[in-house]
């Protein structure tokens, strides 16, 4: 599986041996992604200690692959050497990853991955119990190492900066920071206008209970309407919902409420668009960068298309409400206005993010980088934390958490590390993108959502964003699909227009 | 999870070193069989290249893990030093991985982990078609594979011989083979007494039809009653049932026949135990030899001894009967002495070994070493094993299959390895003296397997065995667990005062 056209004499050996070296790093670091599948959905819960023990061992086998004096030879030798551009990526990347490896000592990475399966476990118990101080030495500890990580790495650069690129390399901060500027200045009138002035919309599904077996059928049949293929993936149940693996198996996880079909059918077709771009990876570059996701920004576009440039549009409600009456007969007098005034429903009172909508979510994300960067940067500390929250949910949303396990305790990502959120607002301002440049590419649209005919719409996602892996960095990937940098105008024209005409404002 | 005494000066430092080489090995190898149990219960079909790729760079990790010159060293420091008899196990059973492993070429572990995978998938394939002819390529190219892998350990020695010891080691093949002649000569004639002088039992779970899902509830509730530690534990469903996992995480699973609710269940009480031997493993050893189980022969003796001399039982049926009706109400009539001759009757016409009786199984076992040993010596072409299969199994059972996939394409293990299959009579020998040894030590037996009470059965195998990891050598383990070595006294005992008394011969 590898890039290069060994019969060329003039390759370079060197290519070769970091092609397999990148290939042995992907599968260790795809046998712990199974690990982690298996610890979330299937795993019986006194099996932490020896499971903590394999992804600590995996993880630091991966990091003496990746720093091995050899990968730097290799790497050193390559870039004076003549390149295809393909190869000149695959060297870039994986000259990335060396150099944000080579001077982190081993120790600190298994002690890093030790620390995240221990802290997994402290933040459930937290969360149930609404124990934040239980949850607090844990969560400092993990700080500090990443923190020393982040040292290592970079001493003379910001710790947050270096952690912040982990998930979003090539996308400078400053350009996020000032595209989140201008979200929060158009989305806080925009939620005010609508607080203020919207109509009352329809609540059709309200008033009912959903069991959960006819939930799950139902999320199986939207996936397989989608073009989920099952060949190469499953869908089953998470207390988080999350999608993982590669181009040749994603699996995907949803949860359910009883009072509310939507929470779990927009979360499985969010996953489901996670799915969409592992498995439109090309599968011959299975194990170098050419077959592997670019970031947590782009994956987020992915996700946040399908969840609501398709799955909460009016034409896919003209094609599914058949569908879900089906699984819950007693929905058949809801029309497809009130089922899609239901789905875009902005309810700035929601204290928790995965079930926020649209606009409020991203509220919900700044709050948490401005938090992740005092702490990281040391101007925050951690028994502050709760208290810091509750302020801001009160400042941005005008409401306060009354527990912590709706507050600071309700997201998983603390308990591995920090500075990743900003990828999920990346996500939506890209998709909106996205959708923008695929509607002046492909003809009907619409008319297709309605028809139920995805399959162009994934691959046009394929052929202008999965299938180059990490052939570009994320701000040039941006241009080449879209012909222009990541611009937020496209997110706030679509949602300025949506609920515009939505709420009658 | 060390053995040692850190804070004993006498302590040397290679044997802290040596642990915990031991317990990043067990954390690899343990990451493998996760990924095993995943790839055979939950893996879409087309992960199978991924899977295959990471399998076999854990496998390579590993090897590099376990021959590294370091490990050498320390092994023979410990070796000239004085240590305590469990620090000598320890330095033991690493140094015969070791010695099996340091002269075996990192390519050809990687080479034979790959193919493994790959040859899974074609025996699947091979065994829905009955196509041997798919079958044979790749069986060839794996034993190949391990005549070479056999070589490598020791030029001088019969590679079956070598192969053998990965199973059963420290029990010689001689002493097996003895133990197999005597129970051929033995077993032979019992079973045509039995077809000509034995009485007609009756069949009262003939006849009807038991669904999936109630057949999977009667399972879940065998494994609850008999004690089976959720919390360290699950049961799925398979092809092939089997056990996987860990003193923290022992996973079962069975499957399912519509016309035989008994199948299932002894399939999944036969997993149990194996489960049973894992999580009586010490959990504080975890990673070292004494944490881990011993040999294939006694880990069979553990799923037998429930399988056999627990869940085949008059008093278990007196227990048990009452759950089986409450899930099935059409069996109401049935008497225990029904089902306790039912689920122990002889059907000398199956020709499926994981289907076969108390007695003709042992003749299916015989048959494969007798194929295993000639093919591996190179006296046995591969496409000569469907012929001389069918003729085996004409000689000692005097039927003959119609078809390769119930011939020789019936087994999984093929697809592995080969000279393994000793295990499974010697677990089934080694059960039924176990369970004399328990009976002379406990109360009662049947009494408590009567009234459900099956924890101090349990207690007494952890007591006896299962904390004993790999401290002892097999032979050893053997006579310290029941007083004297291995032999096939009790199980003929067993099988002839059972047998008589049930066919009244």
């Amino acid at each position: 599986m590898a890039t290069v056209d060994e019969s060329d004499p003039d390759t370079p050996e060197a290519y070769a041996a970091l092609v397999d070296r990148s290939e042995k790093l992907t599968n260790v670091q795809m046998a712990s992604m199974v690990l982690g599948w298996d610890q979330r959905v299937m795993m019986p819960e006194g099996g932490t200690p020896a499971r903590a023990g394999q992804l600590s061992t995996l993880s630091s086998l991966g990091h003496e692959l990746l720093v091995d004096d050899d990968v730097g030879a290799w790497l050193e030798r390559l870039e004076a050497t003549d390149l295809t551009d393909d190869q000149a990526a695959v060297v870039r990347e994986l000259r990335r990853r060396y150099d944000r490896a080579v001077d982190v000592p081993a120790d600190l990475v298994e002690e890093l991955t030790a620390h995240q399966a221990q802290t997994q476990q402290v933040w459930q118990e937290a969360k149930a119990e609404d124990d934040f101080d239980h949850f607090a030495p844990a969560l400092e500890e993990l700080i500090d190492l990443h923190r020393e990580r982040a040292a290592a790495i970079d001493p003379t650069e910001n710790p947050y900066r270096v952690l912040y690129e982990d998930g979003l390399p090539y996308l400078p901060l400053e350009t996020v920071e000032r595209i989140f500027t201008e979200l929060r200045e158009h989305l806080v009138p925009l939620i005010e206008r609508i607080q203020t002035e919207g109509r009352e919309l329809p609540s059709p599904f309200e008033g009912h209970t959903y069991d959960e077996a006819t939930q799950m059928a139902l999320s199986q049949e939207a996936v397989d309407l989608l073009g989920y293929e099952r060949e190469h993936g499953r869908l089953d149940t998470a207390p988080h919902p999350f999608m993982s693996g590669n181009q040749f198996d994603a699996r995907i996880t949803t949860r359910f409420r009883e009072d509310d079909p939507i929470d779990a059918l927009t979360a499985t077709i969010h996953e489901f668009g996670h799915a969409t771009y592992q498995l439109g990876l090309p599968k011959d570059e299975y194990g170098t960068p050419l077959g592997a996701s670019l970031s947590s920004g782009v994956h987020e576009s992915q996700s946040r298309f399908w969840e609501n440039h398709v799955g909460r549009t009016k034409p896919f409600w003209e094609f599914f409400l058949p569908t879900l009456k089906e699984h819950f007969p007693h929905l058949e007098d809801v029309t497809v206005e009130e089922a899609y005034a239901a789905v875009n429903r902005i309810y700035p009172d929601n204290l928790i993010r995965v079930e926020a909508d649209e606009l409020t979510y991203h509220l919900h994300i700044i709050l948490r980088c401005e938090i992740d960067r005092a702490f990281v940067e040391g101007d925050l500390d951690v028994a502050d934390i709760p208290q810091v929250w509750n302020d801001k949910m009160d400042e941005y949303l005008g409401i306060r958490p009354e527990t912590d396990t709706d507050g600071c305790l309700q997201d998983t990502h603390w308990s591995y590390g920090f500075a990743g959120f900003q990828g999920y607002t990346v996500g939506s301002v890209l998709a909106a993108q996205l959708d923008a440049a695929m509607r002046e590419d492909l003809a009907d649209v619409d008319a297709r959502i309605r028809e139920g005919e995805f399959d162009p719409l994934r691959e046009w996602m394929t052929e202008h964003v999965h299938r180059h892996g990490q052939r570009y960095p994320t701000e040039e990937l941006i241009e080449v699909a879209t012909g222009e940098p990541l611009t937020a105008e496209y997110f706030l024209e679509y949602v300025d227009e949506k609920f515009t005409d939505l709420y009658d404002l």
